[in-house]
């Protein structure tokens, strides 16, 4: 499905134009054509493959989807893959979005993902300036876009781990915040798989050798770079508290089982103790000078209730109950 | 064994022919013969060394087999090992492909793999266009094969994975989730085994400086690294979160554990603090005024009864019982 | 906020100037300005911005803060941003600072830091011999000030760390001591983004190509880079430390549980053996020879004695008790 | 210990020669000579650098033992270290094999090894061809052998882990299968010493720039270095499932502390109910029609067997007994 | 504190000189002076500064100490820092030696360090050959000295992790070993610290550029650097070999657990069963034939004998006891 499809010369929109008018416009050299697609069928791929005459293997890569993010230069236009990542309720969707660059045209195409690129394109229109460079601008506008997308997530997810790590240290190991480490660490894998090839990626688009259509904005791509290196050194590092966090979380399961374990001691004490003297008098021996004084039975219950009593104190005091 | 032998020239098939038949077409310069062995003896392979003159330690290699993937080149000619994985009931067995590419000749030989490439040959030829690229395309299509084929492994294993994981957090920490989360992570290590060392190895057939027969196929190469990279990711992934959830499922025992002896301690309560009170009235002291009144035995009972509903009530909403 | 302003010519100071003044001094070549700002407001950055023609990028990250580590050129001019890390009682705060540096000017602007520049100021100012280096050599000042602030940071985690172990191997494997772990791992995690990243910066400005402003001060700044490096060494360190001190605690409080139960078992069979004892005499046979003796009584007493008194010396001898 | 002495020349063995003779060989350029020592004394080496115009460096090496794999140029000649490795009972024993080779010289000294390298000698005499190759071929032999030789070192240690995870899934987790486990990771330790340092030394005896001796080999010494990483890569797998397997075998042994809870916890429950309703009718209470009612004592014991098969059958189906 | 100071020439010692005497000497272009200092105060390090022409930031990091190992270039001079490890009682401490170098003298600075140097200038001066390298050679064979004095350490701590295993499988998981093993660690650590950085800073003296002091001593360099890799290799093995102990302690220490958790729960079965039947026969039911019988008694302690005896051996064979 076309969302959108319009001409631009020296910086300026030149009109909404339909699919058929693109040759008439590309004919023109410095004008150049931004098309953006959504779940787009194949034949509406291969007509765009014969109109900017794209490298098979990227509209194949294209139509399979599940591509992992890449940057490839097919001759002189590029083709690029960029990982939408969306909540949908707790969970993570995964898009796609691939974007075929050359001089003259930049084709977006975006499947399974719910936010376009409306403001992306008119933020670019409302800049002409910049519009100048091209079409290497609006390839950098989409993937500034996309990245600065992966921020709210990885927010999210941060917020997501601070709230794990209150109910671990507020001594409430229960299995949900086990089950909910590992779903973390999933997520976070999720989006380590969209940032971290995209690095290696970018780095062609600045310093050294850079593309034709990158040439003018190495300062713009080393940007965006740097936005992912932060965004993957923050994963690295929300990932590494993950596991930490499930080591420690082991701990205090083990201290709890010891907390446990001592009180339900203490408990038996307090029980057993009793019990045994309980079991002393009735034992049926007939020289027992306690059984006959009136006050045996009242003493015995005392030195019950005197015995649990000190070892109440002693336990309390040992931190046992 | 010889599954298939052909001529190819100019990107069409001229004939099924024999091995002896052979030299006669690879003296045609555009030319090229591909021949298929299936679990060959020493003496197919010899003939095969003297026919197309393959270079003695590459023949050796193919002839011991247990070759780690590789991709080798002699001289013009390249010597490339791949791994075949396939499911045999519930176990992972590794075939091997070993692939001898000169300008002239494609000498595919496949060692204890069920499934041949038949429908590689047949999708070849009917692509003329792409065969005319000789057979450096041959060798391509091949290895894009293999590599497709390391796919619905993956899959497979993943979903081994939410398996296990569903299992677990449905808390049934049995010890058959930890063996199989040992065995998954010894299956994934096999498949990394295919995968890892050819990443490398693909990498000399695109970009900088390349052998002859891939020259003009260089795109298409750096598909298959571009699918190499992508599995050995995922590979990872699911490596990492294997190591997780065994450590995960470690947390989930010990948690057990605690319910378990918080259990036990709440029924120990249960039993043992009535059988003090029983032990109490079975003392002989002579005063027991308790004793004497009709109403002892069953105020006794209901003693009893009252401290555990009691106890009960509390260990219950302790989450105790 | 601007803290302070500056013009130097010739590795001495000229004047405190105003804003306004600027643009006057920097139109004589060999005087360059030193202005600091704290805080700013967007039109004090905009401002800036004009008169000394920085860059819109590095001007937008400025304005956003919250960015990494890192040295960037903009042609001829530096764009530097350090993280400032101070305790606020117990916890870290990360500000930061962003210096602009061109051939005549630098601008420091420091957001959410306490601590300011004035005393690398006033040490810059003593020394005009090295001032005479430019700006160059305030950048120096300031990016040394910044790394040797780090080092009582990392003393004050080691500390830390050390009195966590001495807890630990106190026996008194608390939750307070995994938490504290937890959180040490964390506090060293802030820390690490802050040097690590200003590593791989800083090598580009000693050695290989060099920006113009740091040609001469090379030495200068691969000392820096030492401190850096010296520094995210024994963070790594730290951290190591601080996993390995997370499971041998998890070592401990196992150790510490196999002691609970044997002592609980212990003192549980001091209890039992006697209640035995006691539930044989209380037996209602009518031949028990030893109910009749009058000793039956006081030598069950002594028995019972006797028994846990050889059990509670084995116990003490095998270290149950 | 002189163990081999022969000149070589055009492939072909000239005689088996003494010490003395060397010079006057080796004064023919087409001539070689390969001396084989084992454990030799430091005069002998003294004697060995006069002749062959060793350097000291290597001879210090030589003699002092206990050196790391490494293969060092100095000037033409190559000094290669290598270590041996064999059974000895269960134990491994690192004995360590030095090659000096030169132009017109191949001088190897084993120590501490009880294999020699007769059998390379007379493989190597039998293919003259190869031998052409002069003392570089020499070097390749001893070093495939050598590096062969772990193979069956590795297998050994695998069949060992296979033994190991049998024992630790067949519910026998005891404390000798920690001890195997941890004794096989400090064997593939000795293993991977051997290997590891060989992979990166010998890349430079193929590709890129390569010793004059070596020059004609690049092959063979590329498949020695095919070996050694498939060697390597193995050895990692193998110690990553033996970290995998001590964790995994740490989980099921919690899980078979569940086991034994939940076991003992049903048997003191068998116990301890009937326990208490005999403590119920021990009770001294004057009113108690039970007692009197002549079906008294069976209907108790009765009931208390009731029970008992009733909760026995429940802990059955629970799974805890 | 000046230990020694002395003037040489084409690799003889002329003469035991004073500091006032060095700049007569270091005119004479064929001669160098190799001075050593321990533990020198600020003066004594200023004047050597101005006698040598030190560079500023060496000498400040001279002063202040607690440097990481480095080898920097400034011009034509080296300045090299190396750490000093010697036991001191059960703990490690760490000294410093700075080396200054130029083409006509030595300065080596000790701190914290008892061991000197003396015996490394003895067999300098007996090697006049090798002396007539110039200071390079002194810098090699201090530097020589120190690398090897790691050895012995490396040594005793692999002597201190056997003892500790032997500790651990020999069925004492007792708190000394786990804090050895942390301790252990440390100490490994502060071992890494000093040879890790240097591996990287050796490989500038030898192979690629090499400065000018260096250039005919590359092999010896070389040498230095290969015992560094072998110590660093070591280092690295034994560490993680720290770690996999600390894991299989827990798990014998789960082990111990399960051993103790049968043994109590056997005892308690031995003790509980007996009293199950005493306070059966406690029971005050008239009509109980057993309590009338003259052998009641007798037959009721057998058969409590009887059942212990039977348990002890099931226990026994089923290894709980």
């Amino acid at each position: 499905m076309i969302i959108n499809c319009a001409a631009y010369e020296n910086g300026h929109k030149l009109a909404d134009i339909s699919v058929e008018e693109i040759p008439a416009y590309i004919s023109r050299p410095a004008c150049f054509v931004w098309i953006a697609l959504k779940d787009p069928e194949t034949s509406e791929l291969e007509k765009m493959q014969q109109v900017f005459g794209l490298h098979e293997l990227a509209v194949e890569d294209a139509q399979h989807g599940h591509q992992r993010p890449k940057i490839e230069e097919y001759g002189e236009s590029l083709f690029v893959v960029l990982h939408m990542i969306e909540f949908a309720g707790d969970e993570l969707v995964v898009g796609e979005t691939e974007i075929f660059v050359g001089k003259q045209y930049v084709l977006s195409v975006r499947r399974q993902a719910q936010r376009g690129f409306v403001e992306v394109r008119q933020r670019c229109e409302r800049e002409p300036d910049l519009m100048k460079h091209g079409t290497g601008y609006v390839l950098y506008a989409l993937m500034d876009a996309v990245v600065d997308r992966y921020f709210p997530i990885l927010d999210a997810l941060e917020t997501n781990l601070e709230r794990i790590e209150e109910q671990i240290f507020a001594n409430q190991s229960s299995r949900a915040n086990i089950e909910d480490l590992y779903e973390l660490k999933r997520k976070l894998t999720v989006l380590k798989h969209a940032t971290e090839p995209l690095i290696e990626a970018i780095t062609r688009l600045f310093g050294g050798r850079v593309p034709q259509l990158c040439v003018s904005l190495q300062d713009y791509f080393r940007d965006v770079y740097d936005h992912l290196i932060r965004l993957n050194q923050s994963i690295d590092s929300l990932r590494d508290m993950v596991v930490t966090a499930i080591s420690v979380n082991l701990s205090l399961i083990s201290i709890q089982e010891n907390e446990i374990t001592k009180r339900l001691g203490s408990y038996a004490a307090l029980i057993t103790v009793p019990t045994l003297i309980a079991g002393i008098y009735g034992m049926n021996f007939h020289n027992m000078p306690e059984l006959d004084s009136p006050l045996g039975y009242p003493l015995a219950l005392i030195t019950m209730a005197v015995i649990d009593l000190y070892l109440f104190i002693r336990f309390r005091k040992a931190g046992w109950l």
